[in-house]
């Protein structure tokens, strides 16, 4: 039997988009990417993992600024390859700039606006110890 | 000076994913491709146009099924590759299996479980001319 993790169309780099959606605001927070274990632990913990692409390996989401990411509820699309949380967001803010969501430029005018602000100074987010 | 689409951090392919919400039911609708062409076009016409990867050509949404998705809003993440539509959805269907969202699929008991209704029957949706 195929395990549900396995169901998954994961791209050339074995990964899937995944876009996450606050339960609360309804807002759309960010689209990360997962791998298999991303997913796996997203499952068997409950928070929000994903695979950072940048720095080339898992990223528990919260782990340097609290925010995390508790799962209410994952999604799967209809030709599986790519995944949608639901999630409760500690400190209403998913954003490195310390917005609620990622998706803070609107575009008008033919620019891209900033139309949500910052909730709180990334430089209290991120303190260095 | 940059004009606005070519802020964008387009994928080795030329590509980014779009995010399609539901301005109504603020459900997420789909996850497809945006090339810069399809981005330009949804921006001109207001009209969500997407990149088929597997057809290789640009993708009208609703061009078969007249589920068009007019488009609200355009936003960009804050490391600019991943763009939102929030859209008014035509017949309130965005999937081709006749369901409100592609994202119907929900993991419970180690299965992902169909928990949306199919709203349409695709037959009476993609009808033989």
């Amino acid at each position: 039997m195929t395990e549900w993790f396995e169901q998954l169309r994961w791209n050339e780099q074995g990964l899937v988009p995944a876009v996450t959606q606050d339960a609360a605001s309804g807002r759309i927070l960010t689209v990360a990417w997962m791998n298999q274990e991303a997913l796996k632990q997203t499952f068997a913990t409950m928070q929000a993992v994903y695979w950072s692409r940048s720095r080339g390996k898992l990223w528990r989401k919260g782990e340097e600024s609290g925010h995390v990411q508790r799962v209410v509820e994952i999604r799967l699309d209809c030709d599986a390859d790519a995944v949608l949380l639901r999630v409760k967001q500690a400190g209403g803010i998913a954003c490195h700039t310390g917005r609620h969501s990622c998706f803070y430029l609107r575009l008008a005018d033919r620019n891209w606006q900033t139309v949500d602000p910052v909730l709180r100074d990334p430089g209290l987010i991120y303190k260095k110890s």
